[in-house]
């Protein structure tokens, strides 16, 4: 592809992204974070409101008839995305925190026992680690960690040592939130369920990046977060195997979730209901659907392409500035966008006010994965991750702007 | 007030809400499931996600930092709307049934004991009734429940006499959400803090259509829902006191709400964020305070005389219908917009099945409250509920169409 040719998919892309298009002078590079919206889906959950708002679910008036069908569609479209098998094993959350939180809860409290083991990574979001803390302090099991290579790969060979007959349930992050790592997780769920453990992904860096086949992987579980694929804020998704969701307890209790209900007690309603208490979130879940749509409409083919294209630079890039570190992965590529790094001699937080200065935006911090930043012994790191809808531009933007950084703190080379 | 005054003030705070005014052929009379919502809502969202989206709270751009104020902001809001002594004590959920979820949860792990007793109306909703079963079943404690009167109301005497020295903690709704009744929340929570009883406040219903001040009834807890209050769906309020909330453990894990983690163990983040796991949804909240804006903008004296007006009107029309029977209160201002029904001899669903088919929105079933109907021996029922943006011209066009019930079901009279 020319420079001219990418330029011209830049200028199309760019203009379905209005906070984007209207502020040219920012480079947004926090996409781990959250991304930007594309204009289809703040149009499309401005028209559920305009057009089908109502209560879903029992309503018996058209309105709430449409809002039960713009649910349900988004509930099928994110069923079609990541190919499970039915309907009944999308469980809408408000977050992938809080998918990982009820499958910690309801998962435990249905498959785990005194003794029993749950394996997990150091490499884990914390949203993906202490609900597993509290759950294993809870029942009475034990928290195992697997911990990567220098350059952030599990081997197959460490995974198989730490497994056990005690292992009940593996949760594993796709890729790395800080890494930029993809774990080989169609390997380890295969030998998890070799090994008689349950197979948990946290995909809320992976489902906005790749295309995540929960038939092909084989997981038991995956949570993701839609504000992190161009969905707002508020909508999430727990996948399940609807063997396992059938026999596991509600989490939270409430409207829509019931069956039937004394003074004493309560019978549960049928999946996906009996996991989704309250007033359910339809203008988030259509957003969520229209964010699908944006990604089928664009393809896979070009955002892989365009994310590969800017990882593999980057990489070139950061490795050419003086005194800069990347961690994780040697290749640009295996970064997935993401890449988190050290100055020498400058604090991250100094890192991110001056890139601030020129409008460059990323992270500084511990990425929400401190036992990580532990095992690396660098307790704060600076992060720039990216989408496929950031350019070359940007990128030399925020390279030129690091080049300036020890400089501007005082140091002479 | 003129009539032609009143037509006057109905056709001004229509125009502020698009479905309502695209749609004059509806009425919608199901506001106790759900609200519209006017154009400033709609427009505050779509102008976060137009300018200041981001990740909030730990960004150090200016892009995040504008995300974080639109957030505080949005708490700040809350906390004066309920007047609440600070920010601390308000948490952003999902919604009413998530905050009550939280509560049973956090509270019981905090404060209940086995034996404790834990004391609740007949006439809660399943999201203030449920969790309390769980959380009861889990600490060996015992679920008491008072019971109201023919008109809904339960008596000072009566609550003394449930009370007990075991009593740790009552919950109870603030509007019954089926029979429109206004508990005496101060007076109750006054008798339960004499006892030394916490005082929990499920104000889903009350919080729309009445100032709820937490000061001045001096409850514990408080727990809303935006999207029952003009705001979207996706974003709900807990209302905690301080030092409650300081002796509470958190109830969902992850992202923002902790302090420091290493492998084995994890401690908490300051209140508020200790209990709001995960990327927050500032898009939402950002709606709820553009809700709350609305409301001080049209003012209390306005939205009370309307609904006010509203209900004794209803409640003189629906009572000369022949064969209609209304639950609760004889007098229409005490039902506080809320209209349960039955009519001799008619399904409820199809009684919503033909208001339907002349466009009036309303619900019939057992409105998430199966232990009142079976205490009130009512199994389906249908409701009407109604906001300040509803009309006269709309009441009638129920009324009359409630009118026809009878004959289209095949009855001579």
């Amino acid at each position: 592809m020319t420079s001219e040719e990418r330029r011209a998919i830049d200028a199309k892309i760019r203009r379905d992204f209005p906070l984007i298009y209207a502020h040219p002078e920012i480079a947004y590079l926090d996409n781990s974070a959250t991304t930007q919206k594309p204009e289809s889906v703040l149009r499309a959950m401005q028209h559920y409101y305009l057009e089908e708002n109502a209560n879903p679910l029992r309503g018996l008036y058209e309105l709430s008839v449409k809002a039960t069908e713009a649910y349900e569609d988004a509930r099928e479209a994110v069923r079609e995305f990541i190919h499970a098998a039915s309907h009944e094993e999308i469980i809408f959350t408000r977050n992938a925190t809080e998918s990982l939180n009820l499958l910690a809860y309801a998962a435990t409290e249905a498959f785990l026992g005194e003794g029993d083991e749950i394996l997990i990574t150091i490499m884990e979001h914390h949203s993906n680690l202490i609900p597993w803390q509290q759950a294993a302090a809870r029942k009475g099991a034990v928290l195992k960690f697997l911990e990567p290579d220098e350059e952030g790969y599990i081997s197959e060979e460490q995974f198989r040592r730490m497994l056990s007959p005690k292992t009940k349930l593996v949760s594993m992050t796709h890729i790395s939130n800080v890494l930029g790592v993809k774990n080989d997780v169609k390997t380890f769920a295969r030998l998890a369920h070799e090994n008689g453990s349950l197979f948990v992904l946290d995909g809320a860096q992976s489902v906005p990046h790749i295309p995540v086949d929960v038939a092909d992987l084989d997981v038991d579980f995956l949570a993701f977060s839609g504000h992190k694929m161009l969905a707002p804020m508020g909508i999430g998704v727990l996948y399940g195997k609807r063997d396992l969701l059938l026999a596991m307890p509600p989490f939270l209790f409430g409207g829509e979730m019931i069956e039937y209900v004394s003074r004493e007690k309560a019978t549960w309603a049928e999946l996906p209901h009996k996991f989704e208490a309250g007033t359910v979130n339809v203008g988030g879940a259509v957003g969520l659907r229209a964010a699908i749509d944006y990604y089928k409409q664009l393809g896979w083919d070009t955002i892989l392409e365009r994310e590969a294209h800017l990882s593999c630079l980057a990489m070139k890039k950061l490795s050419a500035i003086p005194h800069l570190r990347v961690l994780g992965p040697k290749g640009g590529e295996e970064h997935h966008g993401i890449f988190t790094f050290t100055i020498e001699g400058v604090h991250p937080h100094d890192i991110a006010a001056i890139l601030d200065a020129d409008k460059v935006n990323i992270r500084a911090g511990h990425h929400c994965a401190q036992p990580l930043m532990q095992f690396m012994k660098t307790p704060s790191t600076t992060r720039a991750s990216f989408a496929f809808y950031n350019t070359e531009e940007e990128l030399d933007r925020f390279v030129e702007s690091l080049r300036k950084v020890r400089r501007e703190m005082g140091y002479q080379e």
